[in-house]
């Protein structure tokens, strides 16, 4: 029976561990993990699906007549396990700013209150999201369809709650919640990213939407499109300078056909159609076209 | 400790359910979820793989041997599986045109039994499948691996399923299959799309093909390769036709390269070679072969 | 209660599993699966990212104090797993080349020495690559969140590991290792590619990256970026010939933009940017830039 | 790699089955179980638990502000799987008396309404039980220890759970979970036991009580009791006759040593004690001591 | 946060076992357990139950027309399972008697070969247990009931299954599958005890069977029987003499009530009655009656 | 479809919890469960077990050379989450006597400290009890064997880790710990009984030990013995006293047989042996005998 000896590497990885600990300033203090927990957000996203949705995605025994007991257990359940990864997240934050512990307490539990206070709104953004689904998709066969199957559904039921959280100052938990999405559709959207209501994205492997993208309503895209920055903006340092608004503009009822790339603050007025492929670092006017044709004569930046 | 009163959410919640319901001509009738379920589906095709490849994708434990005991016992328990979602499928559908339950009931027990006679077909076709892939693929080294290992093998075991369900009158069914491929593997293949024998999506991560793509035998396709429609086709009145073919046709022995983009009801002739990020909107000879150059000098319609 | 009689399907799949058998050449002898398991590779990687990252990646209640008991209890139950996978690599492999048990033994015995023997140097690696993350991302807060969010990440912990295996002799392993990770990120590393320290992916959907690439260090990839080969090298008979190199040669410090497809055994100098959606075929010079402008009037190959 | 031949044992087996079948005088028809499931039932049990006693018995992470809400979903979900078990015991029973359907259907609702309206009466006998042993027990520290940590308790919830379904003639679930508590404590308490308020047993293993005991109020017993039949009733032709009194009575405020044998539809008198390892097959009047001694004509300490 | 610094009772424990190895004369070679598994003893008489009562023991959704397959499934992964466990015991058992691996291998190949050929054996008699509960006890009321409520019969599918293995040269694999029904039921039989057709224990708890017991047909037994030895063999040294017939020979038709106690190499001859409690230990002569009053000179009910 | 209101069953159990807290002068303050887990304080008991026992009861895939490493994780996380059951214990122990939450906090590491310096002398406590059962049965094949199937020796496990946390002012994880055992073996031995080295129960369903019994070195109990209190003390006024001494004491090397039962504070001497069944009140000298005959003044064998 072969024997490993695995007790130089468990030095070495010892050794390189504390390296990484010196070389990032991280204190070696007994305890335990002190960061969001995957898993822990999954569970709550899952929770607040069912209880967003009970008859579609709650337990398949659930009765309408039992609707809001479910909906009740299930909220308050999923907003204190919340709670506690919120704890986190600004315990974590507070590494660099330390501040008493009763602060941070208190902005925990007015950031889980307010993220309740949103969900009926979330709610029927996402109801009109499935509507312009179900409107735009000609084989889509009924709305419920729309929402147990669409993944371009499944990436805003996630956007829309993790977007709530980035507002409310929990960009780590925002993100984790979008990776989850991102993991299982191959749509990328950034927490950050405003978009209005009877937002559609279909197919959707490959799209990328960036920080600083603002949305407006009735907005339809297809797969591999992406919302990007053309550059990162920098100080007169050369630093890079965060939270500038780089990403594009999309107006009102416009469509971006699969595979195009708008980059940087640019504005796609009000009803434009972006074809597909198309490589765009310009704005588009209301009421606008731009195929591959146009955007081939166009002096194009690099990337 | 922190206290969410959550009933003002959870009324909230109920009054946009009741919206929802009323603007979606739902009545509100006691009783449980009539929809097919995702996870009972997913079931379903795992005990399928196992069935149409008991030594590689049966349990770890089988033995040659006893093969056709477990293939017996897990094909019996699958279908019975499938046809109580076949049964909910149906009913659901029937909520706009109500018939008779033993109607319904005899549907379904015809639907499984014609889904259980098209499953030797199904793994004849998928061995093809598996032969084009090693044999198109320096990197592969056996059947066994190109079986467990690629993305595209898998997806083409949830079409070869999926495409039966649809053909079979279960188009929800056939969706969820699909979009249980497209999760794991980024390929969004509609249930509807005819695939010849011998078919192979190299990588595959962005491929899209249409509801109603005819593709023969031998064709090859790499990442991002779409089979889109290039517009949706409206009657007089504006209203969109649904079913009319519009997307490509794609005779055998065709080659795509990755990134190709193929919109409309166009054909690729027999032993076609359309290079990486081709943008294409016309027919292709048998034979022909266009590259990006090529495509440059057409004027492209928009998507 | 509807019957089905699924003998007449047993005794069709048994039929053509024989046809397949022997078209395959295969003995049907009595036994049991001798194919390395998905799942047992899976399992590995799950132990190997915990006992390489154990207190981020690691179990949630691990405390810093018991760090080692952790990892030294971890790595052996993981080699000792992993070995076992091993012998069922090089065993399914000796097929043709039959050759003795204890010599299939003691190289897999070898290996997994080998392959213990490099995971402090993997981490070293993974650790610049997670400080590359973080610093080429301005969204990035910290290290932490860069490892625990980021898919790019995640395919590189898979690919630092399968590219061990991969150089080890056990491309089967790899390859599962690998497909884990394209399943979860959309990310296709193939396992023999070469990567340097300080790699970074950003987004990572569809990027594609090809068995004999050789990537510098410092460099930075966005989205469905394609290091790919541009056509199958054949010998005189026109067979195909493996293991020639066929992948861009990617230096130091280069950067490539989404969408960028780069094929062939061409170089990208040193510190070379190439613009998004770029369609590459031919070198470029250390510090060259190239935008899809430049690239338009090449006369570009077939995919 | 052995080899086993199970082709004649699956015969084998088959032909005797076929024999027992036969003998049962049972029809081979095709078609699945009919008969409740041990697991469905101990779901309901252990969802009521959680209904009655949500703090304690609920879900850890149950918190007093949202107790209805779990309550209610709860029951509710725990009725109509209650539901789906009746309907198969009834329908099993209907194999010797066939019925109609709709009148199993109509049987099966009127029982889970019956018991659902039973609820709240049997909590509160549970209560008393729960007092009885914090009062009867010189070592018990809280109520709350008790309902946690108390077989004798939990052998009184499964009791007056399926007392309940017993009245309601439901014989079998009954069985099931009077059993399951069995398994776990060693306390075999016949579903047809009718047992008064403030009912505690003590250590508990090896106590059985038989189908027609009733037992008053605040009785107390000891491990290894036995409330049995001294012999069974038989007709004129020697027949087995059922559901004759064939077990004591037990009057208010009895108390029964470990070990005592009570055979016979005897009764013990208000407040009678009843020596450890007594066998006793007469009546007691009210308030009388009996010993082993006694039972023996010689002198012995009572328990 | 609390700081438990457990590495001086690592070292402790560390010294501990190495002392116990020492006083035990084991090595302290490195390697594996090699032990058989409490799990998959369990495991394995699972999966025998659900093979020997397809429809009753088995899984949920069997069908009648699909148990053959079922059937053949379940016995060749179990028997390949219990393979491993039996090749496990021979190996633990031939520490103190080395012999070569190529023996122990062909002995655990025989030895399941027999115990698989036994178990249509097995199946009848556990029948003609089922049906004596059945027709024993006035309160059930279906043999299915009987076959999945009755902790008796769960005891003797256990050791009818035990007791093959333990004829087979296994005893510590008896051993766990008797302890599996001990900690389920409170049923204690040793796997080396002889019992025949038609045995039946009502209620149970508390029996305890020796090794060396011998029980004719229809045996019926009620709780807290001990069928004991008296007192341990020695021989002219002093030492336990082991293997020694040491506990009571029960004929035919014995009935044996609640407590008694039988002790010694004593006969209970056919058709004996032992009344509750009776402390026994001499021959009673076929058709004897022996109750509590007899055993202690004075007048008793019977049982 | 079926539909049960649940509403008003809902009321009515909310009204009973209400009317239980005010009988109980509980406040009903939100907030979540303060009560220590049945499942934490099992998970436990197992990862200890394992910590304790690493070879025979820890993983199965744990080898030799990498024994600490397991017991050093184990017994890490182990003693954090015992040590998150002892706050609850301790915090729910205040809620009559408040006191201030860095007092209680600091008791609990206290105890937890405790606890862990005393698992190297629980360690050899047992091994001293393994080896009793094994040198006491003559059907014991190995010391493995005993630890792996012997109930006896699961109880004292968990009796052993019980009582050291009934010492240390934890009654309650203690109980929970005892009765985890109970639960599986039909043993109950309340956590204060005093047991020395080499102790062995052999059957062990129904033996019964009191809370203040004290118990000698060597010491062998066979099932259904008792040791337990004739009555319970009482002071003038009638009240239960608690903790006084009120079970026996059972001197080095003392045998009790199967069904005896002592009561009250007597002492059995030195090498005494209590025959079956015995029913005992009273002290017995050093080396004396006690036979069910001598208890009743007639001849009776011994056990």
């Amino acid at each position: 029976m072969a024997v490993f000896d695995v007790n130089p590497i468990v030095q070495s990885l010892n050794q390189i561990r504390q390296d990484w600990r010196e070389a990032q300033r991280r204190s070696r203090e007994p305890g335990g993990r002190e960061f969001p927990s995957r898993d822990a957000v999954a569970g709550v996203i899952e929770s607040l699906k069912g209880a967003l949705f009970p008859m579609r995605l709650g337990p398949t025994d659930l009765r309408h007549e039992s609707e809001d007991f479910y909906v009740g257990h299930t909220l308050d359940t999923a907003l204190h396990a919340l709670l506690a990864q919120v704890r986190l997240e600004l315990k974590y934050d507070s590494r660099l700013r330390p501040r008493p512990d009763a602060e941070i307490e208190a902005q925990a539990e007015q950031a889980v209150h307010a993220f309740a206070a949103a969900l009926p709104g979330i709610r029927m953004l996402l109801d009109s999201d499935v509507l312009a689904a179900y409107q735009g998709d000609p084989a889509a066969r009924s709305v419920d369809e729309v929402l147990l199957c669409y993944p371009g559904v499944l990436a805003m039921i996630h956007h829309r709650l993790a977007h709530q959280l980035y507002r409310l100052g929990l960009p780590l938990l925002a993100r984790i919640a979008a990776e989850l999405a991102h993991a299982q559709t191959g749509i990328d959207i950034h927490p950050g990213a405003q978009i209005g209501a009877g937002f559609f994205i279909d197919h959707g492997t490959g799209v990328v939407i960036g920080e600083t993208a603002v949305i407006g309503e009735r907005v339809r895209l297809y797969q591999a499109v992406t919302l990007g920055a053309k550059r990162f903006p920098v100080d007169a340092q050369g630093n890079l300078q965060k939270g500038l608004p780089r990403h594009p503009v999309v107006e009102d009822d416009v469509v971006i056909y699969a595979g195009a790339t708008i980059l940087g603050r640019v504005t796609l007025g009000r009803g434009a159609q972006i074809g597909g492929n198309v490589w765009l670092t310009h704005d588009v006017p209301p009421g606008g076209h731009v195929t591959q044709a146009d955007s081939r004569h166009d002096a194009l930046p690099g990337g």
